[in-house]
């Protein structure tokens, strides 16, 4: 979308909604008529005074509110008379206040990025930290801001090579002074990046936290300020230094919860509180710009600390779900074409069919990590109750607790990252790293 | 274990269980001492009359409780007096009384089965109605029991050609009369299994309910006997006539919740609630022995209505779960390998990496049916909000709505098993068969 051309006389107007507007030949402020698919609004056209997309024409109906509508192919815009042009102001943009904490936003893209890129329908590649002021004004009361944008990337094109540019920018920022840490990131796979980054950034001094949000700014309920908002806050305050995931706890507007960085899924495809916590408790929640820490079991904040990053990752591990009729010929292939290491998410317990067990020893042979994951999500795997378990366990699976298989699968490209010793794959992925093994499982 | 030998002077002893029993020359009714790991146990040494296996040993307490000792390799046993003997006598089996609904119940196997496969610690491998009468007595006041071993399985050994055997033998038994039919199953892929039923059973004229266990018989906590009653009663009884999964709605010991077969995932590892409807409400909950519908939104039984079953399934069908790092060859292998379609597990909204595109044109450029489902469960896919989705579904990609990805798995094996037009196939997964997509979703 860089290059399109924005309206000098359609404020806030760009693409399709601009198209539609200079072709019906009304201005900002005429009287118009909007019929779309039989129905019928009439109201005062204004400028769009808010980011947003091109998919939109914004009036003020005759009860004083104003709506945005969709400008769906069949819709039809008449000039029905000539109001007075309403003027729109761009608001003081405030200054941080000195002496607060210093926080850095990272952002890699999505939805939550998109809203700061486009102010007043301009396109803005840059994610300023007066921009930031500008769209959210309370930060200016929380954090001196410092901001880069890193890519502009949907999160379902993330890689393991961005996790490692990433977790270096989030290094470079700490080493430069930051308190704490936002990483703006699209939701699809935000939890991976959590857990590359809970893997990636050892030792951490401070907090970093992932933030993300489901709506986009032009929709009424966007979570995108406030997410934002809270993230920075615990960022400048927490007493935590460790990578959590910051969303919505309930559709409730209320509460914002971090999420352990391993211990973290996307659990809808649209709610606003889409992340949950599997098999752990959140680290701690935020009421009212306060933090509150849910549990004890925390690695306490301390600036002395020395960060030690750690941010390879090895692309070549592989993510097989099972399930009846499974053709065992998939890991065979993964084994022809030099994969490192097999996440398995089997089901119940821990188990696939006993149909798959000679492409496994053939896996095994060839050197490669096999860890075990239940698709079943909650709960730990145990490969002892039933004879398949016992027997992938003498094949040389490894179990992997409650680990989930998402989190199992991004500590197995982080391992390889590591070392391609084989013994050594095993002593990471059996060692509690990054709270990504619990001893004991919650159920929520 | 067929063939075990079982003694006559230690009823219901077997196995590791009689072996130590026998090498302690320790009889019924001896007073004896046990230690096991620094732990010492005395009473008298009671004959087993319940159903178990060959790892607990079972003691009478002096404070009259039976307790049941597992049986660790580091475990001593001596007599340190002699007692009366206790008697067991095995309690009358009752019979059905005449008149009341006939019920099926076909077993494939699983943990619920192995409770009435060993009786008196016997093995048993047939599982007539006047065993189950006699583990569970109540059942002779619900109805008239037909049961039929057809396989004897775990469930991670399942596989569609089973599926096919299930459902033909369902019909069978509902051809002769049958007013219901329970089916007992291992629940690691139960509800794969159910949703199969729910697509090869068409036009189904009365009930049919799989039911599994979490826990072994011989565990205090386990809840074989409940489900199995409760799955019988709503067989017997219930107004519907739809495929569902019956397990405990919350681990407390009361209520059993009908899950619809297409509608309902294992979502942990251990705990007897584990089965969840997702994007859906249950369809039935069973309290005290009274079903309870949930919705008016069913199909009601009609013993007249005839049966349709459409068992076949075709094997060749992928299951791909993309992530960050996704290797697109997976999907060419899959091409290669002469699939007939692919269900695409997505991120969020039914997303994957653009990198992936061209291994999906690939695919439907060779007539493959693809549609898309998304990892996070909850919610439904919705391809038209994003850019990326909007390309898939210009590629030719197929959004399936809130079906859950191992339902969709199973209904398009269950659709390229009527036919192998591809129009045909996608006329079937965009149609509301069994429930599996809703119109609205639900989240728990």
């Amino acid at each position: 979308m860089a290059g399109e051309l924005v309206s000098e006389k359609l404020p806030g107007y760009r693409g399709t909604a601009l198209g539609i507007l200079e072709k019906a030949r009304v201005d900002i402020g005429d009287q118009i008529r909007i019929k779309r698919n039989g129905e019928v609004y009439e109201g005062i056209l204004m400028p769009r005074s808010e980011l947003g997309d091109d998919k939109h024409i914004e009036i003020k109906l005759a009860t004083g509110y104003n709506i945005g509508i969709h400008v769906s192919p069949a819709i039809k815009i008449e000039k029905i008379g000539k109001g007075t042009k309403p003027t729109f102001t761009q608001p003081p943009i405030p200054k941080a206040k000195p002496g607060l904490p210093k926080v850095s936003i990272i952002s890699t893209g999505g939805t939550i990025a998109s809203r700061v890129d486009y102010r007043t329908g301009a396109v803005r590649p840059a994610l300023s930290a007066s921009d930031l002021y500008a769209v959210v004004p309370e930060l200016s009361d929380v954090a001196v801001i410092k901001a880069e944008i890193l890519f502009s990337i949907l999160s379902e094109n993330m890689t393991p090579k961005y996790w490692t540019e990433t977790a270096k920018t989030v290094a470079r920022h700490i080493a430069e002074g930051a308190q704490g840490v936002v990483v703006a990131h699209g939701t699809d796979t935000m939890h991976y990046t959590a857990a590359a980054l809970s893997f990636a950034l050892q030792n951490l001094p401070v907090p970093v936290l992932l933030v993300g949000s489901q709506r986009s700014s032009d929709r009424p309920s966007s979570d995108a300020a406030l997410n934002l908002l809270y993230s920075v806050t615990a960022a400048a305050n927490a007493p935590f230094a460790e990578v959590t995931l910051a969303f919505r706890e309930t559709i409730a507007d209320k509460c914002i919860v971090l999420h352990r960085g391993t211990k973290v899924r996307k659990c809808h495809t649209s709610r606003r509180d889409t992340f949950k916590s599997i098999n752990a408790k959140p680290l701690a929640r935020i009421e009212e710009g306060k933090v509150l820490m849910l549990t004890e079991d925390y690695r306490r904040r301390d600036p002395k600390r020395k960060l030690i990053p750690k941010p390879n990752f090895e692309e070549k591990v592989g993510l097989v779900k099972v399930h009846p009729g499974f053709n065992p010929k998939i890991i065979e292939w993964l084994v022809k074409d030099e994969y490192h290491g097999i996440i398995l998410e089997g089901t119940g317990l821990g188990h696939v069919s006993a149909a798959a067990f000679d492409a496994i020893k053939l896996a095994v042979k060839k050197n490669m990590f096999v860890g075990m994951t239940s698709q079943c999500l909650w709960g730990r795997v145990d490969m002892k109750v039933y004879e398949t378990g016992r027997d992938l366990m003498a094949i040389g699976v490894v179990p992997l607790g409650d680990m989930l298989p998402e989190t199992a699968l991004v500590k197995l490209m982080w391992a390889y990252g590591q070392t391609k010793s084989l013994d050594e794959v095993k002593r990471l992925m059996l060692s509690n790293i990054a709270g990504e093994i619990s001893s004991r499982t919650h159920f929520e």
